[in-house]
């Protein structure tokens, strides 16, 4: 195995990534600047549908990083789909992580980790971002954790 | 026309640029970084004034797409302030709206799609972005609707 | 003194800077890309311990002002220990506040002025950046305020 191939890291750690739908509306779910790829926010999603729910009510710390986890899987899928390989992936530089909590629950960063330890696991140093984390009153559709990313992209003659 | 004059689909949209005020602090609306231009978060406006309301309380859904898109067209004369031309707008790259919701209201996409479409309609392929959106507690000066914007801007050899 | 350097600057402001310690988790304070630093959302502190309250709860808008500048000078600390030389920074482009707020205390612009001033008192013009500010259900360890933060910094040939 090539320990630089990023698909052969996410068959060792067991991650299957899934077909992205386009999204709803007028926007992207990627967008490219340069060499930054900005993805959307994602929503965390269970058994293919919005994972509804808000930390410290209807779920625990648990579910909501396991939900950070899977938002995690779904920027890979969408930057597999936006770059074509995923090897590509220079940096991953900044994750932004909402969390649907009620204002008594103050775990959004132990949920989080769900989704940065991922990261970490794919792409080792390379994983390791800046990142903010935060309880907001309420998510799109209901969702309990919605995650943006921002990428740094080989391009042309920087490509490792 | 020129269909690539911005200021003429302007027109054709019905859409007049309002003027904008300086902010109130030690901040700027505006600030490029290379050629990308980060737009504060601009709130929404009503009649020249802060468009005070809560979606799920005292707003509908239709109120926050108005609201929403009246933000877009502020951050358009923001944008045109900056750059003198908004020809320059090489692409809207990401959009973050933030929506002053109750506990309940899970319609913030609905809610965006108001700035979402202007720009799409305004800029065509250019102006689809990225984006998130979530709903907050409460916005400055009790606000509905808080957008910011990045943009990817021509400067120099790469104009179009 | 040299009016262009920022630790002189600093002294004359009675700013100390702090050491900053390690993130706990699977993620970094700081991270580059091309001559942009991203870092992470910092949680407002009291005597090195997180500084835990809600605005229009527990804490007034001046307590908010005290640890929104109290993060901003955290933020210097972590820039300084990235970039070695906080002369190097070139401009503060964006700011993201985040005001742990009920959802009836609508002053998170003003607490956002304690860094946002923080930032013009230091660096001047080059101090001025893009900001949003909003108020959330909760923040990571019940911290009464979370600030991100966009640097552009001089590298290689644009140094001034």
């Amino acid at each position: 195995m090539d320990r630089h191939d990023i698909y052969a890291k996410l068959e060792e750690c067991g991650i299957a990534l899934p077909n992205m739908g386009a999204p709803a509306a007028a926007y992207a779910m990627c967008v490219q600047s340069g060499n930054v790829a900005y993805l959307s926010g994602h929503l965390a999603k269970k058994d293919g549908k919005v994972w509804v729910g808000k930390l410290g009510a209807t779920l625990s710390a648990d579910d909501g990083i396991t939900a950070a986890r899977s938002v995690a899987i779904d920027l890979l899928a969408t930057l597999h789909t936006h770059l074509g390989d995923l090897n590509r992936v220079k940096r991953i530089v900044k994750l932004t992580s909402v969390v649907n909590s009620t204002a008594e629950f103050t775990g959004q960063h132990l949920v989080t980790n769900g989704a940065s330890e991922l990261f970490a696991e794919v792409f080792g140093e390379s994983g390791k971002h800046a990142r903010s984390a935060f309880g907001v009153a309420q998510i799109p559709l209901g969702a309990c954790v919605e995650i943006e990313l921002i990428v740094e992209v080989a391009c042309g003659s920087d490509r490792a």
